[in-house]
């Protein structure tokens, strides 16, 4: 199909899809002669990932250029590739950071957590170190109250990992940190507002 | 205190108080002449806040300067705050996002959302069409899966919420919105690592 006719199947503008080509987000169509290309079901398929990368993921374009890289481009082992997939995705935390505490929780949960997935304990210890700036009143206690709920809902999804292509699995990972993310923070959102309409009542 | 002592005690520099000064989000200090103004701990505590906020919470200054404008001037009713603070806190979605797929999963939870939560419910839509584009295998069930995992969050976190001055329930719903989802993912991404380590070995 012709650029336009590939704009109408994907909902995406044509000058977005431009775009996407030089960015590199998005491969180049079959040359037909100097100045068109033709695409297909591949580059549909393609554009409507990369829209949910930018549009729910909230990615930028160079972070949607790694993630569609991991994609391309697999890790060697099943564990490894979930590494890779939290090193390329936000949010990105200083490197300085104290991750003392952060640590000393990992510790008391009896995580398993390797230096490839620093990055991660960085932005535990970020988000712990916010807290406190706030005086956000947060007990140890309820901070691993919050980490056996997310144990329980990791168990599940790692359980889930499709294991019969390494490709499968890389998207399944990608994919299910950058899209569930938003898909857990709405539904908590939902479940606090209807907790509060129980517990309060509306007006 | 002088803006350069305001400087050390909130870590803060000087060049920043300025900007968040011309910005509204950090109130003037006395003047105790043409040139200079004195801050006090009010002005440190603030600080730690907004930092808080734009750091880990990757907001933008104007979302910051909603969020403290309700700290500042909360809601009537407990209840009514929490759809104050939802309405503005990200992601911003499209007011002409399909929700149906997303109401058809509150009626199926059971969950009371009130129109002015309508916010929420378009983040729901948003993130279950993204999916879909995105062709991630997330079946029904498992999304109700997560609903109760967040559900069970949710009563914990509202049941908490202090009632003894409006302001102090107002400060626990935007900062407990806020600064605890970065806590929330970080501690899935941690928990997955774990999984995955337990699950698939470490090499």
């Amino acid at each position: 199909m012709r650029i336009s006719e590939l704009s109408r199947a994907s909902g995406v503008p044509v000058a977005t899809i431009k775009y996407y080509l030089r960015e590199g987000l998005l491969h180049e169509g079959q040359l037909t002669s100097a100045t068109q290309a033709q695409y297909d079901e591949g580059h549909v398929a393609r554009l409507r990932l990369v829209r949910a990368l930018i549009g729910v993921g909230g990615l930028s374009v160079a972070a949607t250029r790694e993630v569609l890289d991991q994609l391309d481009h697999p890790a060697d082992s099943t564990h490894d590739l979930l590494g890779a997939a939290h090193r390329s995705l936000g949010p990105a935390v200083d490197e300085d950071v104290d991750t003392s505490a952060a640590e000393s929780l990992l510790d008391r949960l009896g995580w398993q957590v390797r230096s490839a997935d620093r990055q991660a304990v960085r932005q535990l210890a970020a988000a712990l170190t916010a807290l406190e700036a706030a005086d956000f009143p947060l007990s140890e206690d309820e901070v691993v109250s919050y980490a056996q709920a997310m144990r329980a809902i990791a168990e599940r999804e790692v359980a889930d990992v499709p294991l019969e292509s390494t490709e499968a699995a890389v998207r399944y990972m990608v994919l299910g940190t950058v899209l569930v993310e938003p898909l857990l923070l709405a539904l908590r959102r939902l479940a606090q507002v209807d907790a509060s309409a129980r517990r309060y009542g509306t007006r």
